[in-house]
Parts: structure tokens; sequence; C-alpha cells
């Protein structure tokens, strides 16, 4: 179980440190290969019990020293507790869902974030917000930094692992079937970019109870020019002092509070 | 000019680093003592040579060999320029004031922010969302990193220079002063507290449009108990999966966005 540098098995596991990831994993909809513990990970055991427990898919449970331990940890101070276990098998079915107690899909599409730590926070804040969904982009279209590296994976509190996540997907394809399927997409922009006639929008101006996908853009360079010429719409976070922007991660976290908040106010 | 450290000299000058903080530096209202440009800085001399040229203070403009500004500068990869600058002496009144093309003072008070990075970021926030100034707590009560250290003045990208800041505020006779002059007081928490009956309020229940600040606590503890209990109502920012929190930077961009929002809304 190699948990440094966050490279998936062959048949596609990840490894995840930490009491509160392997929760997450144990709690959420993936598959679990197996749960280790060092000898002082021990004493994290009990708070996990009930979610080894009542698995039904029985998996082993391991145990090591804290030397081993620590040989294939990837943070410096290891809880001592990790897990191996495989994503969420997702297509772009799951995508369109609209799941209870939510008005339609709202997905975030990240296209070129380069930071795992800003692909995992990206991911956390989205699914904080209420976002039903999310793809990564493939390689070949400046990708975006896998979603289950334990770095990713750490910031995004383990919404990496419930959120559905559709990782390393052709963006092409995915923004065609989008269309097709009726999600309107919307091209997150650093300035007002006016396009083909059309103003980008205030996140406020934006309908964020229809059926929609964000789409995220490099830290830097942020959405490849085509990209937002082709979506249906673009937004970006007007400010007093124009300037400046906002982090990658900050913009998102603005972008999902509007969206919650209209889909809050459309609940009552 | 000691840039290392960012302490302030005997005089409250502080140095800063770099083109684009010098040309904030030498834009606003802070009053330069010098800038100093070394061998391969004098490559930026004509971007701010505007500003050096029309600056009604002399001052004097110093040259000095590539390795001794390595010596002296507080950057990895310095770029050879830098300006020892005092910053604006701000007093309570100032915050207190409302400038043209603003309905009342918004202000942030950052009451135990710890990381310099993040004291930089939510005045940089806080200065693109319209906020009107800003304050930072004393030392004895928890202090607040200060906003003139160069990771700070980095991460502000210049808001500290330009924005009102008081630094080093007694907490305590700072909010008696607010609340006296009717400044409402709005404390940021990261759940729901139910305090005296009355819950917290989402951001867009709260009227941004009053004459408000913000108290944005320590990034693990939050805002001391007193405090909270103390401000005239709380916020905080409500998410579907309630585990988690946003990070300090994001959850300020968050509610200074809500603030944004509501003044923009009300000046149409």
């Amino acid at each position: 179980m190699a948990l440094r540098g966050g490279l998936a098995t062959e048949k596609g596991c990840v490894g995840v440190e930490g009491v509160r990831l392997v929760e997450e994993a144990l709690g959420g909809g993936c598959r679990v290969e197996a749960v280790l513990f060092s000898e002082s990970g021990e004493r994290h055991r009990e708070r996990l019990a009930p979610l080894i427990g009542r698995r039904e898919m029985a998996f082993p449970v391991l145990k090591t020293t804290d030397r081993l331990f620590e040989g294939i940890a990837d943070t410096e101070h290891p809880q001592g507790v990790a897990a191996l276990v495989e994503p969420r098998k997702v297509e772009v079915a799951d995508l369109l869902a609209t799941p209870e107690g939510t008005c339609s899909p709202l997905l975030a599409v990240l296209a070129g974030v380069q930071d795992p730590g800003n692909v995992g926070t990206i991911l956390r804040t989205a699914a904080a917000f209420g976002a039903t969904g999310a793809a990564t982009s493939a390689t070949a279209q400046g990708g975006t930094a896998s979603p289950f590296s334990p770095k990713a994976l750490r910031a995004s509190a383990g919404a990496a692992l419930h959120l559905p996540v559709l990782a390393g997907m052709s963006l092409t394809i995915l923004l065609t079937q989008l269309k097709v399927e009726g999600i309107h997409t919307l091209a997150s922009c650093v300035q007002d970019e006016t396009k083909g006639g059309s103003a980008s929008l205030s996140p406020w101006e934006v309908d964020w109870c229809q059926p929609l996908a964000l789409l995220v853009g490099n830290e830097g360079a942020g959405l490849p020019e085509d990209i937002v010429r082709g979506a249906d719409a673009r937004v970006h976070i007007p400010m007093a002092r124009g300037v400046e922007s906002l982090n990658a991660s900050a913009a998102a976290a603005v972008l999902f509070y509007e969206g919650y908040r209209q889909r809050e106010k459309q609940k009552q």
C-alpha cells in the first residue's frame, strides 16, 4: 500500500491516510480494500470500530509497526491509520442525476486546476455548498491535478470520496454531453469578458437553480479560450478595486456560496 | 532598510518590496521615506518613474548592488525594487467616515488572525469587496499578525497600504467606540451559535447596507467568547454538509462578497 505519491494501484485503488479521511472512506460510498493500523494508530480503532464492523463487504484489517507505517506514509507525523480504497465509479450519467433534496444538478468542472491543494479545496467547497457532482479534465487539455492524490484528498477533507467525481475526463466530450442533456455551462472568468456581444454576468445575475455546471480554470491562465467561448454563459466576480482577483479557492467559495444562497431561497 | 522580518523602524516605517507593492505605496496615501533600486532592479525604473516624479514630497532614490539587495531582501528572488514607507496614520475617526460612493462604513476587524498570509488576504478581499477600513487587535487579546509584515503586505497585494488600517488596537476600546458611533458589530462564527436566544444569521439575512464592522477571529479558535457575546449579531456561513468549515480567507471572501452584493443592489 503505497500512500506516498498517491499513485493509484493497477486496480485503481488509492491510499487514504488519517482518522478523518479513513472515516469518510468507510462511511462513504467507496469500496474499501483494506484498513491498516500502526501500533500507535490502534488508539483510533475504537472510533472507527462501528464503521469497520458494519461494512457488508469484508476486508482485511491489517496491523504494522510504527516504523513501517512511517515508511509508507505521505504525511510527516502520520496518525497511524490508513485505508486502501477504490473511489466511486462515476459515469457521466451520475452527474446528470438530481439527488434527493436538490432542485437540479449543480456541477463543478475543473479544467486545468494545477495545484492539488486547490483541487481538493474547490471540491470541499463545492460539496459544502450543495454541488451534486464534479469532473476534472484529462491531461491532454491542460489537465487538472488528480483529486485522489494524498494532498488533494486531505484538502478536500474527504469530499473527493463522497461527492461523485469523474476524474480525467475529456472536456470536449463532457461539455457536449452536458449540452445535450440540457445542463447550462457557466465559465468562471477572472475579468468581465464580453464575447460575441454578451457580457459576463455577476454571480447574482446567474440563475443557479437551473441545471448548471460551473467551469473553473487554471490558477494563472484561467479557462482555455475555446471553452470560454463555447460556454452558455460567463460569470466573473466584480470588485470595488478591479485590479486584483481572488485566489482560485476563494473565488470558487464565492461562486458556490451564491449558488447555495439562491437554492436555499428557492426552497423557502 | 531592513526588509527581512518586517519590523517597523523607530519612526514606524516599514519596508515594501517588489514592483507592484512599491507602485501601490507610491500611488497610495502613505509617506515614502526612500526608494531603493538594485542594479537589475533598474529595469523597473521606467514603470515607476511617473510616480516617483510626481510625488510632491521629495525622497531619496538610492542605488545598490544586486548582492547587497539580496542580503536585505525578504524574498528569495527579489525584483530589486524596494521602498521604505510610513503607513497611513489612522485614527478611529477615519474608520467611522463614509467615503464617497459608499452608503456607510464597512469595516473588517481582525481579532486573533495569526497567519500573516491570512491577514493580508483578508485585507485584500475586504478592500476588493468595498470595505472602507480595517483594524487589527493588539497582542494582549490574542493579537493579530501585523498587517505590515512583508508576508502580510505581499498577500494583501498592497491593500494594507491603501485601505485605512488601524493596527494593534485594543479590541475592548475599539468595540466600545464603534458601538457609541452606531456601527453594528457582526461576529463571524464557524457554526450556528445561538446566544441569549438569538440564533446566528446566514450572510444573506444580515443587512450589509447599515454601518457595519465584521469581526473575524482566530483560524482555529474563532473569536473570543466575550467578543461573540458582546457583538450586536452573529453570522455563520451555512453549508449543505455541516461538518466542514471554510478556511479563514475563503470565509472572509464569502462574507464580504455578500456585503458587496447587497450594497451593489442598493445602488441600482
